[in-house]
This record gives structure tokens, sequence and C-alpha cells, in this order.
């Protein structure tokens, strides 16, 4: 018996069936019951509050425990010894429809590609883009910020916008993410997408992170311009309380004194990250850089450090200078080749061709 | 006859015995007698002061003059425009004493490594040192910081660890460099070195400004941790306006409100100073990681988005938490290999094999 | 007929009755109906979206309406120049069952203190401490976190503790206050309290503040860590859109690069909140010193620097350093001493004398 | 003995005949021979480097050593347990020259003013304005930044301009003050000036600190906008290192990521400061708010939370917004007013009525 620590009870994730005695013991520790987190290929519980004992040899001692982990650090199901090692997340559409097309971020699988439709769902104005993104190497669609009621904000995409563009991304092999700021809306978006993101803005939502972390839906959690990357792992341990192990995280900015070129990318955050966490770690620097002639220097430096995957803002047309970078579907595919190039460099494999269609 | 800019006289750099009539011109304009600032394929002398008129067209009449640059910054001679493209800083040995071996740093040539030695001049208490690092693939030997009593402070170097170095560093066909931070040292070790360092915290030491543009050596001036980029590129400018064009910059990380690592890398900046000026970019990431685990990823980054060489803290045994992340020199055989590939990934030239002995 | 501008049209605010013509234009300017925002004596209305055209000489021409402000900053309702003065906030308990005793925060009115009991609801467990409190000096009695399952973590308040402290604080003549984080939890404490905070990490919590938007209750808003003064102007405007125009803004100190002692507190945002908006400003250092013994010096200066009221953490014994610094009764009666003499020689009143029962 | 630490042994400041025997005995064990330093009413030298074992019992016997303080701080003489309270320094004129006129910045005196003339010598153009500044209460003009060469720089001041304001200064009664930013430049300046100041940029100039150090003018030193507070202190105590303990401090605010009103003035400082050391500690927020309508709240600020004396940067004219905040000399007298009250409400006297001419 040990006490006054948290441990992280790793479990068979494979036979949920026999997790009941863990949840008893685990209910009767913690005083209230708590979920099983379930990654892709992991299943955990927390047990312990910083001050009750803990009866670890018991915990060892169960079927279906595979390990009892002392994490030692104020984030537990998050840290990296829970996993052992860098995990993954997959994405529908297969994911989603029993297809074949799933995709896969983080250890082990190409660096993925999401684009941002800047400026609201222009996939829905222009039904080719979709196609063009796919086939120059972007494996999840983002459909920018979900709105309670569209008509009244046109940069924003409703649920019938959503559902038009689940089309295409299925057309198209990709995956489907959506921004939600409001933790009712979550319920509205989560059948018809694959990733639910939560802005920089919101990282300590705690509402909306309680709603994530009770959705079954993936999740990409962007750091705050103004959190430390403590507060960042804190943040994604929250959504992991509530169950949903399938947790991404995107670093994408913080602020600094120099405001000349607004937020810097902040890339030191990649390796702190890949040392504390099993979660995959993505990039997002286009509000980091005010041209889109800078932006590719960045997105590779954040692929050389180790992201599983880079977000980018993405424009039929390349405003020069404007909230954020953006990029055209033709400096995507040149992009995409950098990309590439580097992420071969550090011994990580490309995103692989992705056919336009899938018939 | 335009008023009330600054503009950059391009002269042919080739040509001083032509330069005369260019500099009775700007003397007159100036009202002040103005250094021609010469780099390694160019030279160029402001002219204006803001307010005075300025005789552009009979600037460009004059015979040698190759260009009249209205730059539009508050940086005259560091802007891109003065050589309309990257340059590039060419370092001894063979700079000084004529042999072939010279190392050059910037534009079309491999990405560098210089290998700071942590803890003073650890290649005189270890012979062998200089020639695992030229092995290693290291450039230029960095021999610390400079003391005027190195009997007091074992950290430093002083005049005849300099000397000694010099011998090994020629020997192993490395440059050699040193951090000044009194300006009256300057002369003390300009004869002996081939690139003379400002650290971080001097970046606004105006007297060590002054004196490094009229000094002859190569200049290595570091970003201080506080100082924005339009700063640093002024405190460039103010060594180039002493005559010494011969500067390259060194991003060595910013400090953010996040203290858990130090001071964070700042990427951004490589892309920023890479479209400003035309000077060469290097980047030290040693005081930004606490562990030499997470040092890697941000060197690879820093050469994806463009950096012309690294600086790293090399030391003989690797502390995990110190001051800056050292690697020992079995490390960096590694991580030499993975600048390399970074490196050809965006398209340059790796950095050459280099033979320990250049006998 | 001016247009693309957003425009605050100011109502009279003693005659509701009066305001279905212009609700009646604006509705049909803005394409939707928005409502009147209502402060404690003022009424205003924003019509525009910077896009339509603006009838604003038939507005001007409307009955009830006073004044039609072209404002000219992201923030519309926040802006200082829709009150065209300072203005105030009025709290109960006489604001909520109609007794006399009401307190008043901002223009005109003395400097008053809250007090946040550190560690939860310290008044339940001491219940004499509710009268030391207002006899020395405190108007507001901010009960801490509220927890929809107060059983779960004794730091933070749930509804039965809310209620017993509405008891003790109506004895004592004190207004209360809770910080919530979820906005489903408004509903069941704004019946209960005076005020309802938001706290830094939620300061861009959108579904708290369209929630704190559509209460009744006064709203006290902390700038986040990491917010620009600006976005706190624009929580602040989120919050009034919804129909709230009683919101108190409250500096609590942002991060800095140094970190030796936690965040700073921010004095420059007094006086350029003051400048900017007609909300009053409160402060809160607490977590900008790390001792006990700094606190006050800054307290000072925030009164000093213009400070509608401060925020301080109260416990019956002092930690020297911990997650903020508190100060016991005994030493919060020498600080009121000195908050009064500094606000006098600052040409405000101090705060009253306020007797512990009011019977 | 005891060993390996730092220790500041105070000596009897008035028999300086009787310190040769500490003298030998700190230059055995620091195997060096540093000077004594001297302030206003104490003396102490630093024994120890860290490693050497240090014979305190030995020291503790001396005559004249009066305590031997071990500091624990990276600072030793700066530290406040050396003086054991605050400390002041006094500047002339009668400081110079033996008349009664000297003015006593620090504890126990008054708050007092310094104006920095904006734009170089206004006072030199203006012959009435140093009378002027004297009579609305400033104790010390400052001078602006010394130019070894005034002719080209017109903001900037030179010998003859500082012997000009030499005279004017002590007809008005004012001490003179000059900003050096060239360490060879003090032996220029020194037997003219009252205070040498190094500005905020040079704050880690070490040439400069050490010429400073060996210099007999008080220091006015300011904190540079991307440097800790230890760091400050760092600096101050490189100062004193060389003998000169007459250093007064002066914050003047930071640096953060809001850049909506450049730096922000760093109010917890001032009791940071006040707790970790025994040096007069000045406040100058003139380049921290753009209007100068927002200067004197932050003015007052700084003198609640204890500043011993404040700099404001003082015209004729008064731009609205530019490099720096400046009042006209009608506005001093406004806030020299508030400045007192506020100094009284905390305890301290206001400063003196000081007549303008001392016949």
């Amino acid at each position: 018996v040990s006490g006054g620590e948290v441990f992280a009870v790793v479990l068979d994730h494979t036979a949920p069936e026999r997790w009941d005695a863990v949840l008893a013991v685990a209910e009767e520790v913690n005083g209230i019951r708590r979920p099983v987190v379930r990654g892709d290929a992991w299943a955990a519980i927390s047990v312990g509050d910083g001050v009750r004992e803990i009866p670890v040899e018991r915990l060892r001692a169960l079927d279906s425990v595979q390990r009892v982990v002392a994490v030692g650090t104020p984030y537990c199901l998050a840290n990296r010894d829970v996993v052992g090692s860098w995990g993954f997340v997959t994405l529908g559409p297969g994911a989603q429809d029993g297809r074949a097309e799933d995709t896969i971020v983080g250890d082990g699988a190409p660096v993925v590609i999401a684009a941002a439709m800047q400026g609201g769902p222009a996939a829905d104005r222009f039904p080719h883009l979709a196609a063009q993104l796919s086939e120059a190497g972007v494996a999840i669609l983002h459909a920018g910020e979900f709105s309670g009621d569209e008509s009244r904000d046109p940069s924003t995409v409703g649920r019938a916008g959503l559902e038009r563009l689940r089309e295409q991304a299925a057309e198209a092999g990709m995956a489907l993410s959506v921004e939600v700021s409001d933790s009712n809306h979550i319920a509205r978006v989560q059948d018809v997408v694959d990733v639910v993101q939560a802005g920089s803005r919101t990282m300590q939502d705690f509402s909306l992170l309680r709603a994530l972390g009770a959705s079954e839906r993936p999740v990409l959690l962007k750091r705050g311009t103004g959190a430390t990357v403590e507060e960042f792992l804190l943040a994604a341990e929250y959504v992991l309380m509530g169950g949903n192990g399938r947790v991404m995280l995107c670093e994408s900015g913080i602020r600094t004194f120099d405001a000349a070129d607004r937020p810097r990318f902040e890339i030191n955050a990649i390796p702190l990250l890949k040392r504390a966490t099993h979660l995959p770690v993505l990039a997002d620097p286009s509000h980091t850089a005010t041209s889109s002639a800078a932006l590719p220097a960045v997105v590779r430096g954040a692929v050389a450090a180790g992201a599983d995957g880079v977000v980018l803002s993405v424009g039929s047309r390349m405003p020069r200078y404007g909230p954020s970078a953006t990029i055209d579907v033709a400096h995507l595919r040149h992009l995409r080749a950098g990309i590439d190039a580097v992420a071969r460099a550090v011994g990580r494999r490309g995103h692989p061709h992705r056919p336009s269609s899938v018939a």
C-alpha cells in the first residue's frame, strides 16, 4: 500500500469485459466513479487524489491490469509513461464508416496535413477544392468554426454546410474536422465530423473540455497563445479524464514581447511535448507569420523538430498580409514536397499519395 | 535631387581605387566622412541622414557606382536590397594566412557548425578535441569568452589560451572565434582569431559595436534575449556603419512568459531575417532547451527553416540539465548527419568532410 | 445616412416604455434583434455591423434616443463615450432586496474592498469572519469558485455553502460574489449572489460570457494572464452585447518573461482602461506577488493609479509563499487604512465605516 | 572557519584608516585585491568566491569590522542585509562643492523628482527652464545622453552643453545628471555632473559598469526592458564591486506580449527591490505610456508602491504620442502636488520647496 500519489492503471485495452474488478477497486479508492480512458491502442484509469493511500499491489494483481504507473507529473493520463512510447490517433472516414481509408496521426504514421479553409467553408463554394486538396496531399479538411446560426456569420459553418463538406471530404478520402467554441454545440457536430477542435482561445474553457472528454470523437486541442506547455498538457488531461483518450495537441504559437510579426511559433514545445506525452503533436504556424512567403520555412522547421502533422490555412486567393498566412493550392503542392523531404530526412515517411476519388 | 531619405550607394567592390569621387560626394552630402563598408563580395556607403537632399542622379552617374538603393528601413546597409540577394562571409584560416581552406558562411555554402566549448577552453585541456571536432564536421571552433585576466576566471580564455587554440584550430582546418565583452579587448584578440563574437547580453553595447565595426575581423552578433528582430538588425547596422561588412547574425532565443524550459528558440526570426537582410543567419538554440535530448530537434528545425549554420555547445561530458544543453563528440557526429540530411532536404549542401590534418 | 460603421445608440434609461421605435429601427438595420444593454444609469443598443448603411439621422430623431455615438473602437458599448464619463455598478444586498445598503463600485464612490477567501468558504467554517471582514471595511465577500458538486473539492463552494454565506454577508452588510467557470452553473447561483465572477482563465470562454450577458447579475470579469487590454475590453463587450450592462473589470496581472515572482501586476492597464471605457476597474494583485509582505505596496499603487476597488485574498492564517499572497484580518485593517489614505490623496473617498450588523 | 560561501564584511565607514588589516585578510582569502565599497553611510568588502574557506571568526575579531554577513543571494554588496535597512545616496551640488544644498535620495528623504529634458538640452535653449523646474520641485536635472561629438546629433549633449547646464543647475539648486553609453566618456563628464546614468539598453554593458564602479560619481542604473529583477541587481553589484557604493536603481518598464501601449511599468519590481536591496529605487514610467494623460496615474502608483523618486520627461511642448510621454512645466507643478499627496499618504515626506536661487 502506497499513499498520497496518483497512479495511472494501464489496462488491457482489448478486453474491456474484464475491467469490472479494476473499476470497482478504483471507485473504492477514488471515492467516485471515474471512466476508463480509451485511446487507440491503450486504455487506462487514474487512481488516487494525492491524499488517499493506493493499494498498488492489489491493483497490479488484478486480471487485465498491465501496469500501474506512478507518473510524478501534474498531468497523469497524458504522461508518456502511460503508453510507454509515442501514440497515435485514428481518424475517419474509415474510422467512422468502416471503410479502409483511416487516417492515422502520430507515431509511425506519415506527417499529415490538415487544411483549414480561410474565411469559412470555401469547399462549399468551390466544389472541386476538396478534390484538389486531397490530390495535394491533405488528409484532414478543417471546416472552420461551427456556428449555431450560420446565417449570422458567413465566416463560420453551420450544420447544413458541415453535411455538404462531409460528402465532399468522404468523396475525396479526407477526414473532416470542425472547431467548436460552445460546449452545447458538440452534440450538433459530432456525428458528421471526424475531429472536433478546440481553438487556442478556448484551451481553458472547462465546460468545453468536459464536453470533449464525454464525446467519442477525436479531439484536436490548440495551445493558447498565453498558456505554458504545462497548462497545455493539463488541458489535455482534462479532456482525457472524461474518458476520451483520442486527443491530439496542436502547437500554434505564443505571444512574446516582439510584436513585429505577431505570435511566434514555439518550436521548443515540440520536443518538450514529445518527451512529456504520448499524444500526437501537430503544428499550426499560420498565425505566427504575416506573409505567406515566410510560412513554409516555419512549417519545414516544425516537421524537422518532430511534428506529427501540420495545419495550413488554404485559400483560393493568397492575401499577402492578413490575420493568418494562407497558401493557395498550387503552393500547397510545392510545400507538400518540402514537408515530405524534411520528414524523410528526420526518419519519417512522407504522406502517401491519396487518390481524389475512392470509388 | 531627392531629399530627406537615406540611400545605400553600392560600389564596384573590385575597384576601391575608383571610390574617391563617391567618397567626396558622400562626405559633402553627409557632412561627415563615413567609411565605405566592405563585405565579401560587395561594398557600399550610406548617404543621407533623413534630412538633407540627396543628389541621387549625380551619385548614379559616378564611375564605380553600381546602384543607389532607397532602402526604406530603419537599417540601411544591412538591408537585403543592398546586396540584392543573400550574401556570405568568408572566414579563415585560409582567409587569414592565404591558405585554401577558407570557410564560407551563407548563401550557396553548406550549413556550417560552430562548436562552443562549454566551461572554457576545453580544447586546451583536451588536445585531441580539436581534431575530433573537425572530423565530426565542425568548421568553427569557438573558444568561449575572452578574459583580460584569465587567471581569475577559469571559464574564460586569455591571450595565451587563444594562441594555443589558434594552433590546434589551424592544424585541424577550423576557423577560430572568441567572444569579447569589452571593447578594449578587441585589439588583444583580433590577430589571433577568425571571428569576434558579441554575446546576447552585449548586443546593444555601443562601444563594443563601434569597436567591432572598426575591426577587420568577421563578426558574429548574437541576438539579445530581450531584443526585437528590428533591434537586432539595427545593432548589426551599427557594426556595418563602422566599415566592417562581414557580419553574421545568430538567433539564440528570446524570453517568453513560459519559463518552464528557459528562453525559446525564435524560429520565425530565421525567415524574417532572411527576408530583411543579406547577412548570414546562424542559429544557437543551446540556451533554449534544458536537456541535451531536446536540443537536436530544435537544431534540425532551425536548419529546415533556413539557418546558414548552427552553434552547438560541446563538452566531453554531457550534463543533463545545466546552463546550456551540451552534446558530446559522439552525439555530435550523429547530429551532424541529421543536420546534413535536413540541409539537403531544403536544397542546401551539407557540410563537407573536413580532414583533421591539412598537412 | 452614414454607412459601414457601428454606432452606439444611447437611450433614455428611465423610459424603457418608449424604446420600441428604436428597437424596430435597430432590428431593421441589424437584420437581427439585439437587446438593449442596461447599465446602472444608462441604456444603449449597438447598431450596425460594419457593412450596412446606418440611418443615423433617423435614429437621432427618435423619441428616447439621447445620442448616437460613432465609437471607432473594436468594442462598442464598452466605449467610454457611450456613457460620456466613468460609470458605476450598484451591488446588493440592497440592490437585491430593496434595502438601503447598496454598494456602489465606480465613479464617485469610495474604493471598495472585495475579500476572496483563500481555499474555499472560510466564512462557513468561521462564522465570525464575515462580521470581522465587514468591520475591517470589506464591502464584497467573495465566496471562491462554485462547484456543481462541492463534496468533491473542498476548495470550492456549492449551493448550500452559498446560501449560508448569503445569510452571513447580509447580516454583515456585505455583497456576495462567486466565481463560475461553467456556463450551466449561472442559473444555480444567480438568485443567491450579488456578483458573478469570471476568472482569468475563462476570460475568453464565450459560452460563459454569453450566459453572463443573459444574466441580470452584475459581472466581475478578470483579465486573462495572457490577454491584451483590447481583448479584455472585447470580452467585456461580449457580455454587454447579451444585454447586461453591469460589468466590472478586474486587472489581475499578466505573464512576462520575468518569472521570479509570478505574473506582474499591469498598472498601466488601469489608466488605459479608464481612458477607454466607462466600466469600473478593480485590481487584484494577489497572484502577482509571492509574499504577503510585498502585496500592500502593489495594492496601494493600484489605488493611486485610479482603481475603483481592490480584491484581496484573506485567510485566517497567512502563508508566506503560496499560490497567492493572502493577508489575515489584522493586517487587512492596516492595509485598509493605507488604501484609504492613498484614495484620499488621489481625490477619492475612502470606503465608509460599515457596521457589522445592520439591524 | 566556514567555506564555500561569499560574505559581506561590513566596516566602520567612519574610520578608513583602520581598514588595512581587513584588506590584508580579504586579499589573502580572495587571492586578489578587491576595493572597499563605499556608500553614503556604509562601507563593505566582499570576501569569498564560493569555493575557498572563509575565516569568518578571524574577520569578525578585526578592529573596524562591524559585521560579517552571509548574504545567500547571487549579488552580495547590493543585498539589503549589508546595510541592514534601506540606504540613501547624497547628490550635489552640495555634495560636490561643499555647500549645504545636497539632495538626498532614499530612505528617510522626500520623494525626489528628476526631470529628463526630452530631445536634448532644452535648458540650454531655454535659460529660464532650469529655474522653472526647480520651482516646480525638480531636484535633479537630467541633461540627456552625452555625445562625444555633439555637433553630430542635436538630441545629445556635449561637454560645452554640460558646462552651461552645470551653471544653470547650480544656480537653481538642482543636481545635474547625464547618461553615458560609452565607458570612455565617463572621464569627460564626471567632474561636471552629480550623477552618471546608464540607460536601459546598456544595463549589461560590462565595460560601462566597470567604468562606473571606478568612478566617484553616484550612478543611476536603469533596468533593461528585457532584464529580470535579479539581473538588474547583478548589474548593480557589478558597479559596486568596482568600489562605488553610491548606486541608485531605476525601474523603467519591461516588455510584455501586449504591445498596445509599449513597455509596461513593472510595479511589482518596487517592493521586490526594496525587499532585496538597500539601494534607492526610482521609477521612470515615461516609456511605458503613449500619452501624457496616462502618465500621472502610473507615476502616482509608483510612489504609492514605495519609489524613492521619479524620473519625468519634461518638454516645453507636450506631444500627445511620441517616443515617451512628456509633460510641460505647468502640468509638472500639478503632478508634483499629486506625488506629494501620495508620498504623505504612504508615510513619506513630499519634496521640500526649493528656492530657484540659492544666493
